[in-house]
């Protein structure tokens, strides 16, 4: 095999969410149990923008941008300045410590954009990178298209908050080994763990320690369940010197079909964060930038209203999995669940695809996120409320049929 | 200097389109002769899509788009299945050779998008890349990046058609060396040279023989002047196993403020694409494809009519650089000028500087394409047609002033 066959190969994207219609399903009739599962089918591999429709005015937005024209449609790679003067200053209200939007933003074909550019800013052949697992795909598979080294990190998610986080230990020994470059998602993908204050200033003051560049994925930041808090290691007073934060607004507010994210933080990452842009695709869609005039300016009571209605559904499938025994942990924000099913008699990645065929359940393998995770299957639940129920159920029935 | 600061170094954005505002002129005062030149401002880095509007229909197929909702937002990584089934047709026809809608097409994020994903599939780590001088500059830098070694080749393209084209010789020999791939664009970017049917042949014949994977860039395609004739090497007789094309509706139809282009050939080629599109940026954005059911269905007479245009507005920039006495060739397709200008005082650099700052014209430095063409600049003459004269008139003036 060849450099670029084994690197391609590692970047397999077939259980990857939405990939599914190309898989193939003649080689489950020998082991398939059972009949059809009727229901409403259900794609829990990514948000449902039907059931959660996109921010009030976005697609006005969109129009007034594709109505301005050249201004619109050619704008700086890092995005239209207008927009990030708007944005920054958004996001330093929310997270707590000051934007400047020339410098210290770019805005990203969707956050995957954002996570590509920056981990290419900083991740060379043979750079130490740690990642916390579980966690976001993509996290691995970058840092391997770089040519660099993962160092593991243990995420703790069962249990209760206090039991939860990174492990520092572990993180700790990590930077003390070399790792140049940390990369994490909070709220985690897939589990719903937001890291605690005490953590996140540790980890903060570790990597200003050690001198590691840090980049935050907060992309569930705002979808924060009630008694839940958040902290931005953004407005850590101890601090690293080379720190990028992730967010966007194709989860909670439903954008995702504008393909919009953001990156902010230390001006050297974005200076080179957007020369790479340069190569990649130019700049976020020019049009869609105008969505962003909407983001952080919902109507009031909306983003309220959003958090509820997902926090029903959290409850309504946690009880219904907790009741069937799946060690599930609580989202403390976000729309994922990440059930642990028990030992079954095919493998897991065949269980999620007799799911699909013969429940109409789409959910994305536990593998994706960590070695270790194969057992669990990652459900995003902002989906039609009773959909979501009803589809929940026939996963405990096909859990029943395939158990050891 | 680490690698990371070195890679980067390389990759220098400050020159290219549209990236000009984050420029600073306080340095040029002293070397600045005569006053400011009145007139329009006029912006040759990029096409002005207010002059030429985008397509009838890109608007309300957005919309629709947007109307469809989630199964629009969330398509397969390579795009949506029935669009793909409509491009896939319209290209076949256009190019003269089939395109399997499955396996051999995948829509990315402009063709900045389909080139990086193309070389990013086929570079790596000391890959030896045959590249035409002068040619599209991100060539180079894409090849720089993913680690490749580049092979230069001389593209002739000056005087009358029948002495234009690439090296052939230079060609067989940097594949007899050892090139694995050849990377070129066809309309040249920046010089309108039409690789003619014989090169083309030639070119596949050569690249077959030597097992040589082509990537050719066909963004201009569509807009070739009358008298002109264009060969898809995709339609050759003999052509190389592994073979992209790469088009997109971002400049003859306008639609750059979408963000969508095409990358269509073989198979397993088309598929690590979209392996890498799985962590680069997911997809091109989900509303945005929708425009592409209005690609190739334009209109009786709109695109005859928009060729006019631009032919006029080429004849008529062409005889004022020509009577300047700047050596220009004639373009035979796309909307590029790449006029040579004399011997000046200042640096190219710097001219190119002060011709924005003083005369209101903005043009990408030669330097951008090849090392040998820095007294050359490159103008996109897809502008209003009055406007775009008046500013030529004023460069001719600019070099006049400066000349050494």
């Amino acid at each position: 095999m060849s450099n670029l066959e084994a690197k391609f190969a590692r970047l397999g994207a077939e259980n990857a969410p939405g990939q599914e219609v190309r898989q193939n399903a003649d080689d489950l009739r020998s082991v398939m149990r059972g009949d059809i599962l009727p229901g409403i089918p259900v794609d829990f591999s990514h948000g449902d923008v039907d059931a959660f429709e996109p921010t009030p005015g976005a697609r006005a937005a969109w129009e007034e941008g594709f109505d301005a024209g050249g201004a619109q449609a050619y704008t700086e790679y890092r995005g239209s300045g207008a927009i990030r003067d708007d944005v920054a200053a958004s996001l330093a209200a929310f997270t707590g410590a000051p934007v400047d939007p020339v410098d210290e933003l770019i805005i990203t074909p969707g956050t995957q954009g954002a996570l590509f550019l920056a981990l290419g800013a900083v991740v060379d052949r043979g750079t130490r990178v740690a990642i916390m697992e579980p966690d976001y795909f993509a996290n691995r598979k970058l840092v391997a298209f770089f040519g660099g080294e993962i160092m593991p990190i243990a995420l703790h998610y069962q249990g209760h908050a206090p039991q939860r986080g990174p492990d520092l230990g572990q993180l700790q020994a990590a930077f003390e080994a070399g790792a140049e470059v940390l990369v994490f998602s909070t709220p985690n993908n897939p589990t719903g763990v937001v890291t605690q204050d005490t953590a996140i200033n540790e980890i903060a003051r570790l990597a200003a320690e050690y001198n590691v560049t840090v980049i935050v994925d907060q992309l569930y930041s705002r979808l924060l369940y009630s008694g839940e808090s958040y902290t931005h290691m953004r407005a850590c007073a101890e601090r690293p010197k080379n720190l990028i934060t992730i967010m966007g607004p194709s989860k909670t507010e439903s954008l995702s079909g504008f393909r919009l994210g953001v990156a902010f933080g230390s001006a050297p990452l974005i200076e080179r964060m957007e020369k790479l842009q340069a190569i990649v695709s130019l700049r976020a869609a020019g049009y869609s930038q105008a969505s962003l005039k909407t983001w952080f300016h919902e109507p009031d009571g909306w983003m309220e209203d959003r958090i509820a209605q997902h926090q029903a559904i959290r409850d309504d499938l946690l009880a219904i999995f907790q009741a069937a025994g799946f060690a599930t942990a609580c989202p403390q924000a976000g729309s994922y669940l990440f059930p642990q099913l028990p030992e079954l008699v095919v493998s897991p990645e065949v269980f999620v695809r007799l799911l699909r065929l013969q429940a109409g359940v789409t959910v994305t393998p536990g593998s994706e996120f960590a070695p270790h995770t194969a057992h669990s299957i990652r459900l995003n639940f902002s989906q039609d409320h009773m959909a979501a129920v009803a589809a929940a159920h026939r996963i405990v029935e096909m859990v029943e049929r395939y158990r050891a």
